[in-house]
């Protein structure tokens, strides 16, 4: 089985994974040799700031012609860690161009072009693999396409970004509001400078995109994906939570609608039973809760970024492709066949809690009331509160379409008894 | 890419998990089709009883000769779900002298034979997948030896028996005594009529056998396997646990050395704290916790047994194989390249939690403290409970050889002013 000519791996890109991963392939050179069945050599480093000290990484290796490094001939396969959409796609392009098979852990670009990039992969015969795209270390992509390949998922619905997740978790053990939060997280490193893509989910609904695709094998784009951030959720959220037995996290949903013909894909805070299994996800981490056909209720917990964990997601892809390479096959590719078409938002059935600050006199519930049924929305229960003129009500909802949902709460807002509508959020995983 | 000659499933066994796969098989041949890229035909179904009515098998499929229909020359893939060694053992090899790839569910047979029969497969050119004899639905083995595959795995620790955890959950939530537990569990259907595989541990520690072997690449036999069931655990042991802010699981744990050299694999009942994932795993579920070195910590969870759950690891396993069947390829075999030996359970270093019932007079501790410093055993700490001449000692202990564990509690039943051992339980998780 050993064979002696060593594979040639090219990797693009050497920051804080790309470095993680040469040192991992320098210092398990053996294990992964073993785990092939061949030598895996790192033949190539492309880089932006070739003078940068990168310690274990031979300075013989390093180029700033990362197209170059490509084209050279000898590539088997080439590890994408650059981020973001160019240079990174064109060069992934360029690898199938010269029968290169490509490990990527790049969300934004998969997310944005996977079905361009399957195809090319598809036609060239080669493979590209993706697992630390999605919730970093945890083995999400191979155990949704592969092991759950003869079962049908019906919904995924997951914490899949860290930063959020830490943010959500702070303010529900501390009680801290949003502000307060996000500084401890900038100030631990758990939040970039500029926080926008994790605070308004842009990074949760890239890998939805993702998610969703491998889950009902359909193509969903980016734009495809609802999207709320969590920079709204206060304080009183989490406490009104609390009263209902519930948490707060951001989360990707991702469901099959009840007839099987179509599917929805968002990305939301949401409150969620203290008993669900999601709940219990402390600080970072990350975890995706599956449900299928046969299998049932599986969930998937671990670090969803990091150079390590993520390196640990590249170097088990770079495994399967190297075996697939030796042994001249190739993995599953991209699987679109239901064609299934994604539904807007406001056909999502799901619930609301809604706190509304009314004038406190008589007459103003039976109105509110009045406002759920002409939009076609059962209330599941009321909490009234009144103190100096002033009252608020809590409403939640039983489960309806978001459209319906929105509407009332369009209407309510027009309702002269209605001063304001403190909060909406939806009430989920029951 | 599309074929239409089918690929032919001879399907061993036709019980709860069986007919489970024979009526996905059929319900949901245009998905198996297209996510394997061929046809896939239930060509034959062996069973030992053939008059049983089977809703949804065509009768002209059933046989009770498995041997004539592995032999008739034109199945590709056998499914054996009948448990048991024999005449599992020698049906598959059968198969694979037949040209055969094997999808199996039989946990016995594998962490017995798994070393023999995976030579026989690799011999022959094919594929021997078992996704489902460890934790049913729950997508481990795959994730272990492929999505890891760039990884080292230092700690296994998992619930791998649902009717086990069924019983300690009901025991820790209720107050329950074990036998209260174990017949609600027999009456709902969790435990058989004869528990001893379950309660016993042995059902785990196959589990643990073949898990221990994926983990750390080595062969790990059954016999290496250190095991102790959970008959023993009391309502007290519960008491004590919460105390101590954890909880009680029977556990499968299977640990690299400090040093590297040498692998433990051990199931016992074992306190973990209340804020470690696997404390909040509820009735029947399962849930594994994976510790890796560039990963780290990574958890999977879902119903680890029943009919759908264990056919839909069945299905992704022969989705797997089919795929490369038609590539001409074979996943990824055996691998025991590392030749770690496996430790006997005295050098498993770990903390215990020991109930004593000792004379209620002037010296006790400080001739227990000197026991347990004779043999080298550090003490984290002591409570010390007195009433009516009688008096109770609950020691933790800090990290220490179990070797010398089990010596210091030998040598404290010698005490005479120790009446008896009430409980010893390890602390794990930690």
């Amino acid at each position: 089985m050993m064979r002696t000519r060593p594979l040639k791996v090219a990797l693009l890109g050497c920051g804080v994974v790309g470095s993680e991963v040469a040192r991992i392939m320098t210092t398990h050179a053996d294990d992964l040799t073993a785990r092939i069945g061949a030598p895996v050599e790192l033949a190539g480093v492309a880089v932006r700031r070739p003078s940068k000290v990168r310690e274990g990484i031979d300075p013989a290796l390093v180029t700033t012609d990362a197209t170059a490094l490509l084209k050279r001939g000898d590539i088997d396969v080439a590890i994408e860690v650059i981020g973001g959409i160019e240079p990174a796609r064109t060069l992934i392009t360029t690898a199938f161009e010269h029968g290169i098979s490509v490990v990527s852990a790049n969300k934004a670009l998969l997310a944005q072009d996977g079905a361009s990039l399957h195809a090319a992969a598809e036609q060239a015969g080669l493979d590209l693999y993706y697992e630390a795209a999605v919730a970093g270390a945890i083995p999400l992509v191979r155990p949704m396409r592969e092991s759950l390949a003869g079962d049908k998922i019906n919904r995924v619905m997951g914490i899949v970004n860290g930063t959020t997740n830490f943010i959500l978790d702070k303010m529900d053990s501390t009680g801290a509001g949003y502000q307060e939060a996000l500084d401890e997280a900038t100030a631990l490193g758990y939040a970039e400078a500029d926080p926008t893509a994790d605070v308004e989910g842009y990074d949760a609904a890239a890998k939805a995109a993702i998610l969703a695709g491998i889950a009902f094998h359909t193509r969903v784009r980016l734009d495809d994906v609802y999207r709320e951030g969590m920079t709204e959720v206060s304080a009183a959220d989490f406490a009104s939570a609390k009263r209902m037995g519930c948490t707060i996290k951001l989360l990707a949903i991702l469901e099959r609608a009840a007839d099987g013909e179509s599917v929805t894909a968002r990305v939301h805070p949401a409150m969620i039973p203290l008993s669900h299994p999601l709940a219990s996800v402390r600080e970072a981490y990350n975890a995706v809760f599956v449900e299928a056909e046969a299998a049932g209720r599986l969930m998937f917990y671990g670090p969803g970024a990091g150079g390590s964990p993520t390196a640990s997601a590249v170097l088990g892809d770079l495994v399967a492709v190297c075996r697939n390479k030796l042994a001249e096959a190739t993995g599953p590719g991209e699987s679109a066949y239901t064609q299934l078409p994604v539904s807007p938002m406001g056909d999502v059935v799901t619930r609301y809690h809604i706190s509304l600050d009314v004038a406190d006199k008589p007459g103003v519930l039976a109105q509110v009331a009045t406002t759920f049924a002409e939009h076609g929305v059962s209330i599941d229960t009321v909490r009234q509160q009144g103190k100096d003129g002033e009252a608020s009500l809590v409403v939640v909802t039983h489960r309806a379409p978001d459209a319906a949902l929105s509407g009332t709460v369009e209407a309510l807002r027009k309702l002269d008894t209605v001063r304001g509508v403190a909060s909406i959020m939806r009430v989920e995983g029951e």
